[in-house]
């Protein structure tokens, strides 16, 4: 197989981007790796990490930096990285692109680039949350990529989530929740009152509303929500795990006294894993999900790990066949979810289509 | 100075509000405190709890159960603990009102109770979150109380919550900020836009747009947000919290050995500490900053401990002048905030004025 990586995205790229891609190439010598990027750039890094046979590099000559306005940038750039990644993808040269760049940008450029599977009216981004408790991870679209939504979309990102869950995370009959205020049927807003009732239409395992908290509970493996509230909530649970692991940390390494310092030695293991739980670095980067084609992407501050873990994630993704379980599944939803009710305006919608 | 607490509001009412009250009065012999709520169920725990001479019991009837529509119950029952509560407090037979009942309840009661201090628009619950990192401590309004907002309910909220940090916290100059989906301007929605145009105007310090995980840094002290999404993030947090906690017990007690128990041992004040800054309970209840009088909210699973902080953490609120400050900010922020701004409709504003 062969995967293509964004060497310019990412707050350390091209360094830690290009470090990645020699990690996954040297631990997968059966699968080739196309590196997109300003050459005179990433060849030094390669050389450097002595990058194996199954390395490629493809010169793109412009960047999408991190604080560029998305779809403008991509249009205006023709020769960045990201265009010539999904380029590559879209002509068959390679099966998925992945690209630790502003997400924004890269769904821009995946949407102008590879288009959208036929029915989906907006792609999402889908991050997966560690579990905190119980066994069940879960899976939340949108993550960022659409601020504004209508009811109809988020009833097709509980389509999107419920296939990726089952082929890819090998959950039987992942059970679907909207996220709202509270599980009442009362609570929410009308967006959130409309797509439940879209979704009581489904054939999904739809089980109304839950709270924040039940992210992490087990009790639900796909939530659906608007990319403003669902970028909030990533970025806030975020916070809260670094948080409490540096207090953890700076309590034991600065203020800890010796049996603080044992204490720490003997836990080392329960520590590492705690962190391991909350490290983005460990969990594989993000799908875009409704692409015609494999996008993922991967956290801006990727570290080598990260992007070797992205990587991984992404050619298991491609071998599970989620591509066509998702065409499969957005066609089979129009049963419950009719073009009229799709084209249903939303308050605030600024119709980014 | 005379308290009321609400004997029937919680998860654990009436026994753990009860011996919660009394372990207050028994802290702060020189303070009344008033439970109200129904005398046959509250009587045998105050009894059994020996209060103390400064502890009285004032008996009503009904009960706005967790479940009950907000504003209906409250019309419905008026012999509920919590009308017959606000009502001492608005006769000035009290100087706070808390309640570990349904927060939309409470609200509704202290709106139709109390009413609002003249010029705000609509109350807000604010939170306030532990730091993570650094020393300050950030307020977080709405927290729940306004599904639905307008820009200008925005700007009051930050104006509330500045008082509020000022005053109750001993925050010099508070940092307010809009939550939003990114720091750049052109993120955002229509709401976090209008409401950031109405508080560049203002005089407060007004940092932008901040994200999630900006609750946690220490960078700023008063985040607003529409009550939706502040619901979500304040559940969102408390989940990634207690099921951090709980991880790390379960590591400690169930999977480890010797060495793990060993370590535990040597780092239980660490963990402890780290147990308490994640601890709801240790944090004092949200004020309901709006009203016409003071009624803070506790945690709906508040222990006795909780219930104790929350009553301290209210003698402190009516100490600091709070109410004073809201009513003379509100005022003032005509001068930036015009009636005519205030008027503008939101989409999918639900008018509960």
């Amino acid at each position: 197989m062969r995967l293509v990586l964004d060497a310019m995205g990412g707050d350390h790229a091209p360094d830690a981007v290009v470090e990645g891609g020699v990690l996954f190439a040297r631990a997968y010598p059966g699968h080739e790796l196309v590196l997109v990027g300003d050459a005179t750039r990433v060849r030094p890094v390669l050389e450097r990490a002595g990058a194996p046979p199954n390395v490629h590099l493809h010169h793109a000559s412009e960047v999408v930096e991190m604080d560029d306005p998305a779809t403008a940038a991509f249009r205006r750039k023709r020769d960045s990285s990201l265009r010539v990644g999904f380029e590559l993808v879209r002509q068959g040269e390679a099966s998925a692109f992945v690209s630790a760049g502003n997400s924004g940008a890269v769904m821009a450029g995946g949407m102008l680039t590879l288009g959208r599977i036929p029915g989906v009216e907006r792609p999402a981004i889908a991050a997966l949350f560690p579990a905190l408790k119980g066994e069940g991870r879960c899976l939340l679209l949108d993550a960022g990529a659409n601020v504004d939504c209508r009811p109809s979309h988020l009833a097709q990102f509980a389509v999107l989530g419920e296939a990726y869950s089952r082929t890819r995370l090998g959950v039987k009959r992942p059970r679907v929740a909207v996220l709202s205020n509270g599980e009442e049927e009362s609570k929410g807003t009308q967006l959130t009152r409309d797509a439940s009732a879209l979704l009581r239409r489904s054939d999904l395992d739809f089980v109304g509303y839950v709270e924040g908290k039940d992210l992490f509970s087990g009790d639900v493996e796909v939530v659906v929500t608007d990319g403003f509230t669902g970028n909030i909530v990533l970025k806030t649970s975020e916070g809260v795990g670094m948080g409490i692991t540096g207090l953890l940390r700076s309590a034991i390494e600065k203020r800890g006294g010796l049996p603080e310092k044992l204490g720490a030695l003997l836990l080392k293991p329960t520590l590492a894993g705690l962190r391991r739980v909350m490290d983005y670095a460990e969990y594989g980067g993000a799908p875009l999900l409704g692409l015609q084609g494999v996008g993922i992407v991967a956290h801006g501050r990727s570290s080598p790990r990260a992007i070797h873990n992205a990587l991984v994630t992404t050619l298991q993704h491609v071998r599970a066949g989620v591509q066509e379980e998702l065409t499969r599944c957005i066609a089979n939803a129009a049963a419950w979810l009719p073009p009229h009710q799709r084209g249903r305006k939303a308050d605030g919608d600024e119709g980014n289509d």
